[in-house]
């Protein structure tokens, strides 16, 4: 039999398609498992599968169970019967049956799960008969009646175990196996009454309803906060929806001839190839989890029951071979005969993934470009960053969390200011600090450049401390204030965070891939080289079509992304290297000049440093492209803004406090993002532009005569949002450059292109287009004027947002295809058709985002620009991308 | 003969091609009448037009003429030289032109004249043997000279002048009609030594080289400053460019039967159908504008010239008859002969222009529709309001200038915060005041309604004072600190304007049309009730297609607003109601409230107020639509940010400061616009939308009973940017209202809609549009975030955009239509396609800006909302976009 919203995946039955995929999106990745072990003559207890699709019926139906859908459950329930000769209820030979979720990906310990359902009064009775063994039959009763209470309507699970350990202490008794069948029944009856006080009517006799509401509860187990958070973390979209197994229990507690166990096919945590796992004898699957006895390891089984270890061997090899990829299995053994309750792909560690994807190429069971998807994109970041030692981490309890902004582990001790930072790290005690702040900015480069971690109270993903610290591969936690009780005082240099108070110089630990924020030192492990990374990541670098390229704003950073792979910079921000030195003082003088000269003149001092930088970068990258964008920020980010700094650097500066408080106010901005920043600031004082056109051809020249090989400067002008406004940058720069090439003699090409981040630029792409010899999408900006969406602000609503699902992810994140994708894709397209020639990328932090790497590639970009760390990462995205699109 | 470039307009050639469309595009409004003028066969001086074409290719080319075009430039003088029998630089009778630029809208006295030219050493004697008036042939060439150093060679002015005065001086004479051939002939050697010292080289003998350069000096006369300004000011398309007339000269000045003047067919100040002119005798052109004679009436040629006045009568009449429209004629008489030289549709004051259209319309000339095309939006906008007394302003200078930024003038006393407003106008002298303000806030509303005109130093077309003045028709000027040194000391209550102090109750005057801001008291003529506007402006209603609705936050606003023909709100902006009285302390306690129950206490004390107003203006515009928008700024906007405020308010609010600071520094936003605000807040704490749903309801429950028709009510969710937001705020509307609806026993409908002002609403509109009755386009924030223009900062850089045309347009007041545009008609083309029965409304401020209704008329929306003063221009911008779309 089979019906749109069910599948029954017993033998001779539909569940099996052949379709995989299909398979998986209609059953769930456990319902298609089933039915793939069935369809492959596998011993798996008989059942059947109600839909993903049944879920969101559910959902639109306001949480119920429509009548159509619930006659077909027991029509699958009667063939159940059929196939099993036990029936539900039956005072004899009761049909007991587990209820399990099953998402289209595992989401393992997120949902809920019921066994033993199908006993009542009558049925206890008639599986006490059947297995003559009444202490068995009421001990599943007793966790029945608790497991459904607690799962299905809520009732507290501490009211039930408070009772057992009455009943022990009345009964002196030290562990529950010592409790006696009549113990059982009477824990039924106390159970039963405590359901009865809880929900105001008797525990439901009859199995259907028990069924029906286990059935609704896993489904609206797909909704709990556990589920949302771990679907966030893991891009699974809420549509999606989970199905509900049900399935004719087989009892690992039935004796000492039955038990359960979980195994992998190789090794989860290293890779290593050796079934690897663990059983108890007479116990439950929840038992294992729960942690009671401690399991015996799987080769243990081997001597107590050779057929079976046997039998179980070769099951494990099948479906290893079957689904070419290490499994992950549960299994139960009633009386001696084994049953697989599951097997799914095995979660694994980075190394793991590396290892079994290359092994299996090794072994011929995959071919390269399956091995490249083998492993997960993301996952590379823990083998490119410290971390701590998994064994001093399990010891330590997190005392906050913020957003886990920047990956890797760190332990330092805590300062206050990045000048601290910066002579802290100098005194022998200190060495490694972590620089606490309520939020970083530019000028707290360097500190941050010598910390081992960096952790904000406010801003998100995307805020300046995250970036940055991206970009430096350091370790960072953003935004703690969101959801920690945490305050600041610079003065007293203090940070209180949930009641305790940390004073400058405590050790702090911090995990930038948790977010997690530790008290005192823990133990780093050292980032590993691994062996098989460069094998599996030479077959993603001839798999992929995208090009990757690095943001890198000093020649420290490239040298370090081109260590990691990267074929280009696409964005030097050049605004970054303004805060060194002597550079900062040369910088405000132009901000605060007051005529065209006196900018010039502050501008010829900033130029020679800005050369000087482009020919060390010029150095490492050689001919390979290099981005460099023009200056991006507005003024006031370079000038301070408490009067007491403003009074110093008026000193420094050798003018009237008045006069430059007068200059920081006129400055000021309502909305800063969307003011006098980017090109507008070459439109209102050109001479900007040509300092760094200058600086640039400059420097490209010399490094081209010193190599001999003659570079093509890439020159990026940010923020345009009409085709004249790039017009007027770009032929400043193309009468500066053409003479110093001239005079240089040399014959230099130059490009010169525009970042899309504005809508604007991507409405009129076309136009501009004809214009620009590339785009680069500045899919951070683009990302916050297409929803409107301040980063610096919006972390105050999106937990709304979450909570009600209105966005599932982070759009700045995870590229939004629907909104800002369609602009991409529409500034890719009519860009193309006006200028075939046109070069495309990204280079916001998108780039480093498996998904919209994924998008990029599809809508056709030339490459993806990323922070160095997140290099690898694309490289591998770009790789899967290309060979999922090649189907 | 003909050429691309070059059109001769002469008998027998081919400028005239019937399609007077465009003949205006090619040669120019003045080409055009000229061609058209000849056609008909009346006395033209014969000629050659230039095209704009031309003008746009001198630009091209580097601001040089193209040999070819110089070529074809000589063909036609040759062509010319035949037809006169006159040749360039003749020792007997030369040929003597004038070269006068021609743009497709007349742009009166913005460009560059040359006459006489052609003269040089030998044909200014030819010129004087051949009339036997020497005087008059010298009197031409040192004019000549004198136009072409400064006109072409921009050599000052002044230096010539001072000569003149020089030899008066010595020749004891006071006019230059005292000065003899003699003089002149000396004259003539100075300033052609003045041209030598400028320019290093001897004044230009040949008359090519003469006719190259001041064809030249036209084209880049195009682009002068006051150009510039002009057309901004006229929406008039930079690429454009300007035609050059080349006309053979007639002289007005060679004698007492010649002479020259200019007429209007009807009074251009009040529209009698009456011939006004004045002319003078034995002079040029130029005479008459100088005003160094008086010129005679019109009327007194019939006496002085029988024959040539009802020759002139004759030609004016047949003008107008054939242009169906009051003409503005330029006509010079030679030796007795009569020539026309001008004829153009004459500007006018809309009374004139109202008079004219239905005066045309009953002599049967134009139809009604027709009669609809005659009168510029705009200039309704002057009947409307209060206006200086004309001869009052002559003799006023202004002080200073800001942004013309709501219209109307006003006079009154200086007053420096909306509370002294509020008071000072209880005051029996003070009564007129004028609020004067760095920027205004939203809580100085009640000041601002009671002030006469308001003047701030910062922020925009639409700017908060902007906004809010053009709403109440206040007059007021904006953003003066931009092009004037301002300061404002508000502790000693003092205005520093260009030098000038100016303290409280000292008069000040605004022009909120012309931005002009002057000294002391002006004047004010009653606005006037205009008897032909009714009839006028019922012509336009029954000609357009969109719906004209209002955007009014309040009953007097609203009440206006229907005076004025609103046939519906677009937009009630519910928190402009926030500030009044007591309400403003319940909506602070809202933001105040720690807990969902505090705030839904809070919100109840807020509720009457707000039932009470939407009951007030349900009473006003009953069944008609009642678009009310819900909470839309973020909640700080309402909180102060001094300390010295806060610390006052917290006592009010009986809480610690410490803890008010706390609250408004959470709420600090580093770019609001893009922050928690419009449906933000409704997802953070619904019960906002719970409040307001409630106040509208109840609202529209009480007026329908109390009326006997029922009210279907328009609620407007703001800032949505993606469908999910949209439905989740519009369930919380649903439940709250379909439970009052139900408990009322009335058979209400209301419809739920969004505005349409983020871009990914624009993008996201088709899905949108399935879960929405209605869109209303906010194209200023839409403008904001297409552009990335944050509306309060863009002033800063928006002038460089003028100067450097990147921008020719305030992209706040005219839409962008290639960008913003682009998002409008997609939206509109989506969301029709998913929803067929939406409804497509505007109420940005582009609602009432006449290019902006073509779009929008265009694009198929349903109706535009403006301010209430605008409402009349909108209805004949709409009226005028139906009838050029149906042609």
């Amino acid at each position: 039999m089979s019906c749109r919203l069910i599948y029954m995946f017993s033998e001779g039955h539909d569940a099996f398609s052949g379709d995989l995929t299909a398979m998986k999106n209609t059953l769930g990745g456990k319902g298609a498992g089933l039915a793939e072990m069935i369809h492959a003559g596998m011993p798996v207890p008989q059942g059947f599968t109600i839909t993903t699709e049944a879920c969101t019926k559910y959902y639109e139906d306001g949480r119920e169970l429509g009548e159509d859908i619930k006659k077909d459950i027991f029509a699958c329930i009667s063939e159940l019967e059929k196939i099993t000769g036990k029936h539900f209820g039956d005072k004899n030979d009761p049909l007991l049956v587990s209820v399990r979720s099953g998402a289209r990906q595992s989401m393992p310990g997120m949902m809920d799960t019921i066994l033993n359902l199908g006993l009542n009064d009558v049925s206890a009775e008639g599986l006490a008969l059947k297995t003559g063994n009444p202490r068995f039959a009421y001990d599943c009763y007793r966790r029945f009646v608790q497991m459904f209470s607690d799962v299905v309507m809520m009732v507290p699970k501490s009211l039930f175990e408070e009772e057992i350990d009455k009943l022990k202490e009345k009964k002196k008794v030290k562990n529950d196996t010592e409790l006696t069948a009549d113990d059982m029944k009477e824990l039924v009856g106390i159970f039963k009454k405590i359901y009865e006080e809880n929900e105001g009517r008797e525990f439901p006799q009859d199995p259907k309803e028990q069924l029906t509401e286990a059935v609704k509860a896993v489904f609206r187990s797909w909704d709990n906060e556990r589920a949302n958070v771990y679907r966030r973390m893991n891009e699974i979209p809420y549509e999606w929806g989970t199905a509900v197994n049900v399935q004719a229990m087989v009892f690992g507690n039935s004796g000492e001839n039955s038990g359960t166990g979980v195994a992998f096919t190789r090794n989860p945590a290293t890779g290593e190839k050796k079934l690897m796992g663990e059983y108890l004898i007479n116990a439950q699957g929840e038992d294992v989890v729960a942690g009671v006895r401690t399991p015996s390891p799987i080769s243990h089984l081997k001597d107590q029951m050779p057929e079976v270890y046997d039998e179980f061997i070769g099951l494990a090899d099948r479906l290893e071979k079957y689904y070419k990829d290490m499994q992950d299995m549960e299994f139960t053994i009633e009386d001696g005969k084994l049953y697989m309750l599951q097997t799914r792909n095995g979660k694994r560690t980075a190394q793991a993934a590396l290892k079994i994807a290359c092994d299996l190429v090794s072994e011929g069971m995959i071919t390269e470009r399956e091995a490249v998807l083998r492993v997960e994109p993301k996952q590379l970041d823990t083998l490119l960053h410290p971390q701590f030692d998994a064994e001093a981490l399990k010891q330590s309890t997190p005392i906050g969390k913020g957003l886990a902004a920047s990956p890797g582990s760190a332990c330092g001790r805590i300062v206050f200011t990045a000048e601290e930072a910066e002579s802290k790290v100098k005194e022998k005690d200190w060495k490694k600090v972590v620089l606490v702040r309520l939020e970083t900015s530019p000028e707290d480069i360097i500190g941050m450049q010598v910390s081992q971690g960096i952790l904000t109270v406010r801003g998100g993903m995307t805020s300046h401390a995250a970036v940055v610290a991206r970009g430096m591969g350091t370790c960072c936690v953003c935004g703690c204030g969101n959801d920690n009780d945490v305050a600041i005082d610079y003065a007293v240099k203090t940070l209180v965070l949930n009641g305790k108070t940390y004073k400058e110089g405590d050790w702090i630990s911090l995990d930038g891939s948790t977010g997690n924020i530790y008290d005192g030192q823990i133990a780093l492990s050292d980032s590993m080289e691994n062996p098989d990374f460069k094998r599996f990541m030479s077959w993603a670098d001839s798999a992929r079509r995208l090009g990757v390229f690095t943001n890198a704003d000093n020649p420290a950073d490239l040298q370090n992304a081109v260590d990691m792979g990267a074929e280009g910079v696409g964005l030097c921000r050049t605004e970054h290297m303004f805060f060194a030195g002597d550079r900062i003082k040369a910088v405000r003088e132009m901000i605060c000049s007051r005529t065209k000269e006196e900018r010039e003149k502050a501008l010829a001092k900033v130029e020679p440093f800005q050369e000087a930088d482009f020919t060390a970068m010029y150095r490492i990258i050689g001919t390979r492209p290099l981005t460099i964008r023009f200056l991006d920020p507005p003024l006031h980010e370079f000038l301070p803004t408490e009067p007491k700094k403003i009074e110093e650097l008026a000193k420094e500066m050798g003018i009237s406090a008045e006069e430059l408080t007068h200059i920081v106010q006129s400055l000021h901005e309502v909305n800063p993002m969307m003011g006098h920043r980017g090109c507008r600031l070459c439109i209102t004082y050109p001479e900007i532009a040509v300092m760094q056109t200058n600086a640039i051809i400059k420097a490209a020249i010399a490094v081209s005569k010193e190599t001999g090989e003659i570079i093509t400067p890439f020159i990026m002008i940010p923020l345009t949002c009409e085709v004249k406004e790039f017009r007027f940058v770009k032929n400043i720069v193309v009468s500066t450059a053409d003479e110093l090439i001239k005079n240089a003699g040399i014959d230099m090409k130059y490009k010169v292109g525009t970042m899309i981040e504005i809508p604007r630029a991507a409405l009129t792409a076309g136009a501009i287009a004809k214009e620009a010899d590339f785009f680069s999408f500045g899919t951070n900006d683009l990302t916050q004027m297409t929803f409107g969406f301040s980063r610096d602000d919006a972390a105050k609503f999106l937990g709304s947002y979450y909570d009600t699902k209105i966005l599932e992810q982070d759009p700045f994140q995870h590229l939004d295809q629907t909104g800002v994708g369609r602009l991409v894709a529409m500034s890719c397209k009519e860009g193309r058709a006006d200028n075939p020639e046109l070069e495309l990328g990204i280079c916001g932090e998108h780039g480093g985002d498996p998904s919209s790497v994924e998008f990029f590639n599809k809508v056709g970009l030339d490459y993806v620009s990323c922070s160095p760390y997140r290099v690898p990462i694309a490289r591998l995205a770009a790789a899967q991308a290309a060979i999922k699109e090649e189907g």
